[in-house]
Formats: structure tokens, C-alpha cells, sequence
């Protein structure tokens, strides 16, 4: 159950597909070039593969507990989270200003990919911190943020996200948490918060909530809710800790995975109210909370990612030590490793096909953020601020849908042992079937697309991105190996497939929403599957290149394989998907409610 | 988390799929006609919703537990089980000269889904009691069968299958368990078994343990295995119990799911041997096994359906009673119950196409396992021989497979709820990911298919079933209905992408294996995809009629709408599969092995 990141993989993405190069141009990111990225990566690798990784089954063995209103981290990751902190990974994307090393998202995103791999219970803990900074950062007053920025960043405090509550999960304007303002300008706080991913802990000194509540007064629904912080315990003026604050951990959940995350109910205000602070602007609490949210959202994508490479691994690892059977082909003389059988050399492509093609997505998406927040040129940051709005929900949707099945074929490779937990792949399976659901489940992230991302403009960041990816069709036609040419027979029908979706969404959503919404979540997988297929077609390209030059052959000659396989057995799913969605729209909402 | 027997569902298949009245007139099933259908699903359904369902949750909360050797199992168990028992569920479809009651299996397949989806665990003892009954009337000598058929029909004693070792699983070649001639005709048997499900527990008075081994000096690989009957307590010439025979329980895992389920590893001999007596001639074990693991592989694909249909009517519970969010097509004024929104919709209409389609298949396989067995007319028991041996592996393939998505998306439907335990369908999720493992992993499905139910026979078999659903498509096409043709199409792109692929198989089984058997999955889930559509486009043609005359109409409705949806949504994804098999082979194996 050991864990190497996949640092040479994670290296020719950004380099090739991200084009950090061009990143270290932008004045923010001046020394963030190739050199920089290599020598993060592999100090990254060593930190989560040696203390991590080790304590990841552990925690599935030894969940956080709670006992009389204590939550108890899993044995090992309050030592570990102190490492984690005084290393600074707390802080790499952050600010130099409140500490951090800022950073770009090119090279952060991968140093969080081989976090949750190693360990994605730990890695919640930190991931909704870095939701924290982000939400203070945008809207913070620059008097809260001195109080807090520098101590979640340095990881002496951490952060947590509260929105849910039983009655408004997917639905945030059924919040009911109110706020009463007080004569100093704070808040007290009353409600209860419901699946609040590190809520309570012992890993640090404070936790810094932030929470969505409405003040006296304010609108109903979604225009009515404000953000606030509100601190485990009170902070003195000299930043030291005051008075513990009303706001208790009540009971934490008992899950089907990562059960080393304590997921808390959180009671505000049982005691005479929970002293909050606002963030920005009252009733503005949802546009703020959106921008925390896609961060996360991005990060949870990349959960996805992690733990189906953690999964790969693990299933390459045993289908190289398990003997079983004389292959088909009598390639060995009597029964040998499983590995040599084609249905297992099929799951095993599919579980690395998917993970690189998401890894290639995500990484690609990181770059145009940090274009997005960072290029001098406006033009520049809108487009890419476009693209990068546009590839979230995927990156968050397909990456953990795909995670569900990569995890899965890591449990089949496996056979009976996969079943049995001391085996320890089942909790990958176990562990990742969260990520489909929180910070927005697929559907919510296909609502998105479809209303935000593509109907809202009329589809034309959609056809945008079409138009580069067809780029990539005529260059791969150039370029004229069988490789290649396969590749851009199945990109061009997918492109197509998405192309006649985006039209089907961007025409029927306002007249037909229910057509429309059928649809999502597969135009969402359909789309999540193009971008993820172009950049492994970008990344055939580039491989084939240096195979032919004669550089890094086995790891360049693996990629031509892996592109190629995710187009021919992955790509080539799309347009059947877009038939679903164009021509089976009415069948999905035609059944009478009471036949159900 | 209460279960109802989809009855009506199952009535209309045995019905209008398989003909029930045809099975009647064949003499061993005189009097099994749809109205004696009715009465025992009835009353089976009364049964494992009241006494088997309430039992499941429990099993997963209190799992079977093993200490100093003793089994026991779940608080409940033993007790339901003597009812099961008393009431003679055992024996449906057992010979009535051993105290069965000789039902058709058309009809007993209907019970066991039942069974499995109050409650899976549970059902998997009687499972396997069915599976050893299966290899005595098969091979069992005469004396052998009156000491053990009547107590293993009554539901007196349990049946095991033993067959995976450590180093033996998919692998039977590799079996090393040894029994020694003893001058009686007995055996001693040594050696060690793991997976072997009930193999200990208190729920009967004893174990009829089906046992594989080697005889001394047998031919080495699966042409030397012989197949044991071993009983936990010796039986007396009285049929009264006598010594305690030497094969003990030394653990149980620690599984995912299933936890109800002992699943023990079984030491024998290590006292001197345990006494075995031989079933059939020596070496010829393998094939008596196969004869109760085709039983037991279609038995464990109605699992699959069975663990759909309990997931797919939490989904439907949950989704009517949480509200949250107003509908996207105004409907509602305010937020309502999820199950208004289009891809609440979306994910329940698959789990029910799903569940449903693989329920008409399993059920018309049924009525030709009925016909092969029993039927006067010997060309018609070869004929539907044929078709039952060739959808075994699809039932058991696809039903499962399908079982893993319809089980997530029932945890997904959910939303968080679904990740916390006591919600009780994460349950689901975990008991299902045995069903693509045990019984022949879905590649194992996928080898039989390739091998023995296409390549063997040139695809004669494969192209005959093709023949029929051309002609159910020119019944779609004379209907005319806008449903009929909707699904005359889909079913015709996904019968001419099961054409090539057949040929593909057929064609490169010996030539290309590595090519084929990298497909043979993707093959498989396309044909069980095609039969399920089959079955469904003939179930829309039934209730399209009854539609138009008026009867039963909301019934009839819904199924026109679940076959529509089935051909919209699964059957349009078959066209993309074929791609991958024909057109893909190359990527699956042509990575380097030193490269994964």
C-alpha cells in the first residue's frame, strides 16, 4: 500500500500541456519555471510518500473519534499535520504577503493531487483551510484578514466551510442560521451546520469556521444570506487566544469512507450565541462562498484524480505479484503473473487512461487560472478566466465520476482479496465515493455548465474551446502517424458529439429546462470526456515528437500508448452519450411520479 | 428501508417474456402455470418482506462473528432461517422425489431475486445449499443422495462449494487440496480452502461441505480434480449425526460488505483427515462444478438484479421525501421533492431500465433453462439449451455489472445522506462489489462467453439470437408507435454492433487471442446491454397493446416508458463499445510491462 508520485507525469504536464514557461513570464510568478516546479514536486513526493501515506489505512482502521464533545485525530496526524505545517505546504499558493510562497496553481495543484493520495482524510483538513484563505483573500476586511491570514496560511490555525444544514444541502436558500448584529459591529450566530469536514479536531490551536447565516432582516433565499468567520476560540487584540466561542461540535458522522476526517454537526449559539465576524458585505455571503466553493471544487477534482492514482497503483503493484493462470496467448510457458492477461492489461489502461486524461485536464485548467488572476494583459486574463470557469465543473464532475470507476476496477483487478479490507484497496473504493457528492454533487456541477457555463453565453466559450481542440485535430492530422490519425478520428466525433450538445443546451434551456437538465450531468461527462481526450491528444503530439528525437523513450513511448488507448476506449464513448442527450430527452421525465 | 416484491413486474415477465404457459404445458410442469406463479410470489413476497428484509440492515451492523471456531450469525438468522426452511423454500425448484416441489425455474428465479434483495446475506446460504443439491442430482451416486438430498432440500442441513485456495482462485488448475483412498471407498482429505461462504455458521444441524482435491497420482492441471463431498459431522447408517468430522473454521474475513456472510477459511485434515466421499468418477470433478456453478452463476446474477431493485426503492423513498430546490421547469412554486428534478429523474429511470431489463433477460433465460431440461421434444431441449448457456454468462456479467452503477447512483440520489451509514443504502454499494467478483469475476464471465458460448461454435449460436431480435425489429417496425420505431433503431445499430463484434470474436479467437480476450468484456457488456434491450423492446410490444386496449394501463404505461428509456439511454451506448472492441485491441496490450 505504498505510494510514488507520479512526478514525471505531473512534470511533462506542466511543461508541455501548461507551458510553465510561459507561467514564470507573468511578473507575479517570476522564479515558478520548470526548475522550480521539479524541485517542489519531487520535495512534495518525499513529504507525502514517506509521513502521509503510511497513515492512511491507518485512519481508515482508527477513525477520528468524538467523545463528550472531543474529536480525537486518527493516531499519527496531529504529528503529521505539524510537519505538514512547518514545511509551509499550508501556504505554497498563498501570499507571500501573509506568509505563503505564492505559488502558481500550476505547480500547487499537483503538490495537492499527491497529498490526497497519500492520505485524502488528512488532506480535507488542509484542502477546507486553503477554502478559508481563498474566501478571505476576496472579501476579508483587511483587519480580519491581519487577525487570521497568516495563521491559516502557516497552518497554526485551520478552516472549515459551513453551508449545509439538514434541511439545505444542494439547496443553500433554505439556509435558516441567523445573525443578530451586536453594537461592536460582530454577530451571534444560532443555528445548527450540518456534514462540516473537520469541524472539531486536535490537529490545531483554533479553527476558523467560516458560515453561512442570514442576518435579521435580509431577503429570503440565496439574496439573503452573509458570510461570517467565527472562531473556535475568540482572539485577543495581541492575537493570542481568548474565550472559547458558542459554537460546539455535537456528534460527528459515522461514514462509509474517509473516516479519518471528522465530519461534524456544529450547534452555534447554545449558550447566548456564537460571536462571528462578517465577511464583506452583508447579503453577499453566496457570491463570496462561491468563489471558496471553486476552489474546492477544482481541489475535489483533483481528490478524484488522487485517489484513482493511489487505486492504479495498488493494482498494478498486485496484478505484477499475483500469479494466476497461463496467459491466452501461451506468451509464458505456465501460469503467470495476472498482469499478462489481456482483461487485466484493459482494466489497468482504463484506470491510467482516465487518470492521466484528468490529470492533463486539471493541470491544463490550473494554467489558465493562473493566467486568469495573474497576466498583465486583460484580454488575456478574461479568456482564460473563460476556459478556466468553463473546465470546473468538469475537472470536479468528470474527475470523480471517473474515480468511482477507476477505484472500482482496483478492487476487480484484485479479485476475492479485494474484497476483504486488510487488503486495503477497498478503501479507495469506499473513500472516493464522497467525492461525486460533496461540494456540489455531479449534478450541481452539470447545472452549472449548463446554466453558467454554457447557455449564459450562448455556448460560444464552448465553440471557443471546440475551435482549439479542432487546432489539435489538424495538427495531429500533420503530424500523420497511425497514432495520431486514430487519435483525431475519434477527438473530431467527440468534438462534433459536443459541438451538436452545445447547441441542444444553449437553444432549448430557457424553452425546454427539462430537456435540457435531463441531459446535464451526461453533457457534463461527455464534456469532461473531450477536454480530457484533447489534452491527451496534445500530449500524443508532444510525445511522439521526442520518441522520434529519440528522448525519455519509455516514459514518452508510455504516453503515445495511453493516448492512444483513452481514444480508442474512452473518446470513442462520446457520441453514443450524445445521442442520449439529444434524442432521449423526453423518456427521462415522462414517467408519471406515482409509477415510480 | 422497507422492501416490496416487485411482483407485478415479475408476473408480466413470466407472463408475456417467457411464456409461462408454454412451460405448463410441458409435463414436468403441469401445474405451474401463471396462476400458480402468482400464488407462490405471493407468498414469497410476503415472506421476504416481513421476516428476511428487517434482517438486513441488522446483518450489516452486527455481522456474522467468528470466535474459538464457532460461527454465529447474525442476531436473527438462525431463527429466520428455520422458517425459511419450514416453509420450504429450499426445495422450489428441487425434485419433488427428494421433498422439492419441482417448480420451474422461471418461476424460482423470481423467489431467489426476492430473497436476495430483503436480503442479500442471508440468501447467499440457501444459494449455496441450491449449488451442492444441483452437483449430487448431477453426479451424486445413489447412496450418496439419499443420505444427503433430502436434508439439504428440506433446508435441514447447508451446502458449500469449495473450491479457491490461496494460490487457486480464478485458477482451479492450481488446486492442491489432496484426498487419500481410503479401503472403504471414503477419502481422506488435506489441504486448505478460503472464500467458502456459510462454510461454518449455526444456522443447520450440518454442513455438506462439495469439496475439489486431487487424488493421489491424478493428472496434473484441472484434468486431475475431483470433486468431494466432506460433511462437517459424520452421518450415521440411520441418517443420524455421528462424529465430529475434521474440517474446522480457523478464521472469517473481514469484508467489505456482505458482512451477514461468513466467509470462512476451512482447514481440513490437520487431525488426522477429514472423510470425504467422491461425487462422480475421480478427475471429473471440474465439470460437476460447472454444473453447480452455472447454477450458481445465474443465481448470483439475479443478485445483481436483486440488489438494484432494493437500492433503486430507497432511491425512489428518499427522493419523494426530501425537498430541496424548486424545479428548473417552475412546476412547483417553492422547492419540492427531488424527485422532480430532471437528473433525479435521470438517475432513477437508469436503475430502473437497468434493473428491469436485466430481470427480463435473467427471467426468458429462465424459461429456456426450463424447456432444455424438461421439454419432450429433444431438438427444442438443445435449442434452448444453447440460448441458456449463452446468456448465463450475460446474466451473470451484465446484471452484476450494472448493480455496481445502479447501486452508486442509488448512494448518489442520496446526496450526503447517502454517505453516512445508518442511511443504510451505502450498504448496497459495499454488498454489491462481490457480486463482479465471486462465482467468476466478470472476466472469467467474459472468457466463457469468448471461448465456449461464441469462438467454439463460430458465433452459430450468437447470430441465431441476432435472428430473433431482427424479427422483434420488424414487430417494432409493423407497430409503427413512435416508441416502437424509437426502439426498433436502437435495438438495430446495437444487434449490427453485436454482429461485428461477433465476428471479430469468431474470426480471431485463435489467431489473435491477445486481441480478442482484450475485448471480451466490453463484449460482454455489450451483449448483455442487447439482450436486456431485446427483452425490453419485446416488453414495450406487449405493453403497447395492452395500452391500446386499456388494459392495466398505469402498469403498462410505465413499462412503455422504462423500454424507451432503456433504448434512449443503453442501448444508444452500444454502437461506441463495438468501436472499442474492434477498433481498439492494439492499445489495451501494447504497453510495455516495465512501463505500468
Amino acid at each position: 500500500m505504498s505510494y510514488t508520485a507520479p512526478v514525471k507525469d505531473m512534470l511533462f504536464n506542466i511543461e508541455h500541456l501548461a507551458n510553465i514557461e510561459q507561467i514564470a513570464q507573468i511578473p507575479a510568478f517570476a522564479d515558478a519555471g520548470l526548475d522550480t516546479a521539479q524541485a517542489v514536486l519531487e520535495e512534495a513526493a518525499k513529504f507525502n510518500e514517506g509521513v502521509l501515506a503510511p497513515l492512511n489505512w491507518t485512519g481508515d482502521q482508527h477513525p477520528t473519534s468524538f467523545k463528550d464533545g472531543v474529536v480525537t485525530a486518527t493516531p499519527g496526524f496531529k504529528e503529521a499535520f505539524k510537519q505538514y505545517a512547518e514545511a509551509g505546504w499550508q501556504g505554497l499558493q498563498h501570499p507571500a504577503d501573509f506568509g505563503g510562497q505564492g505559488l502558481p496553481k500550476t505547480i500547487g495543484a499537483a503538490c495537492i493531487e499527491m497529498c490526497n493520495s497519500a492520505n485524502m482524510s488528512f488532506a480535507l483538513c488542509p484542502l477546507l483551510s486553503d477554502g478559508a484563505i481563498e474566501a478571505l483573500l476576496t472579501a476579508g476586511s483587511d483587519e480580519l484578514n491581519a487577525v487570521y491570514l497568516e495563521k491559516l496560511i502557516s497552518g497554526t490555525w485551520t478552516g472549515t466551510m459551513n453551508l449545509t444544514e439538514p434541511q439545505a444541502g444542494s439547496d443553500l436558500a433554505a439556509v435558516r442560521t441567523r445573525a443578530e448584529p451586536l453594537p461592536d459591529g460582530s454577530y451571534k450566530v444560532f443555528g445548527t451546520k450540518i456534514f462540516i469536514t473537520w469541524g472539531e479536531h486536535d490537529m490545531a490551536d483554533n479553527i476558523v469556521h467560516l458560515v453561512l447565516a442570514r442576518v435579521q432582516g435580509a431577503p429570503e433565499g440565496v439574496k439573503g444570506i452573509s458570510l461570517f468567520v467565527v472562531p473556535k476560540f475568540l482572539v485577543n487584540g495581541d492575537g493570542s487566544l481568548g474565550a472559547r466561542n458558542d459554537v460546539h461540535c455535537v456528534s460527528i458522522e459515522h461514514k462509509m469512507g474517509i473516516k479519518a476526517s471528522p465530519t461534524a454537526v456544529l450547534q452555534y449559539g447554545d449558550h447566548g450565541g456564537a460571536i462571528g465576524y462578517l465577511v464583506g458585505q452583508e447579503n453577499r455571503g453566496l457570491e463570496y462562498m462561491f468563489i471558496m466553493m471553486n476552489a474546492a471544487r477544482y481541489a475535489v477534482g483533483v481528490q478524484g484524480i488522487a485517489i484513482a492514482e493511489r487505486a492504479y497503483q495498488q493494482a498494478v503493484t498486485f496484478s505484477r505479484d499475483r500469479i494466476q493462470s497461463r496467459p491466452v496467448d501461451g506468451s509464458l510457458p505456465a501460469a503467470g503473473p495476472i498482469i499478462n492477461h489481456p482483461d487485466v492489461r484493459r482494466m489497468l489502461m482504463t484506470m491510467r487512461a482516465y487518470t492521466e486524461g484528468c490529470r492533463a485536464m486539471a493541470t491544463t485548467a490550473a494554467s489558465a487560472y493562473d493566467a486568469a488572476h495573474h497576466h498583465p494583459d486583460a484580454d488575456t486574463r478574461k479568456a482564460n478566466q473563460a476556459f478556466y470557469e468553463f473546465m470546473v465543473p468538469l475537472v470536479k464532475g468528470y474527475s470523480t465520476e471517473m474515480s468511482l470507476t477507476v477505484t472500482s476496477l482496483a478492487v476487480q483487478v484484485h479479485g476475492g482479496m479485494g474484497y476483504i479490507e486488510e487488503t486495503g484497496v477497498a478503501q479507495y473504493y469506499r473513500d472516493a465515493k464522497i467525492l461525486t457528492i460533496y461540494e456540489g454533487t455531479t449534478a450541481i456541477q452539470s447545472n452549472d455548465l449548463v446554466g453558467r457555463k454554457t447557455a449564459r453565453d450562448g455556448g460560444q466559450t464552448a465553440k471557443g474551446i471546440a475551435g482549439q481542440i479542432e487546432t489539435t485535430e489538424a495538427e495531429l492530422l500533420a503530424s500523420g502517424t497511425a497514432h495520431a490519425l486514430a487519435v483525431a478520428k475519434r477527438l473530431k466525433a467527440a468534438r462534433l458529439a459536443f459541438l451538436d450538445v452545445v447547441d441542444f443546451v444553449a437553444g432549448n434551456t430557457k424553452a425546454s429546462p427539462n430537456a435540457v437538465f435531463a441531459g446535464s450531468v451526461p453533457y457534463l461527462m461527455l464534456a469532461g470526456n473531450l477536454m480530457s481526450g484533447w489534452q491527451m491528444a496534445r500530449a500524443l503530439l508532444v510525445a511522439e515528437k521526442a520518441v522520434a528525437a529519440g528522448n525519455d523513450m519509455a516514459f514518452m513511448q508510455a504516453k503515445v500508448t495511453t493516448a492512444r488507448f483513452y481514444a480508442d476506449h474512452i473518446l470513442s464513448q462520446a457520441p453514443g452519450v450524445r445521442d442520449a442527450i439529444v434524442d432521449g430527452s423526453e423518456s427521462v421525465t415522462a414517467m408519471a411520479l406515482d409509477a415510480f
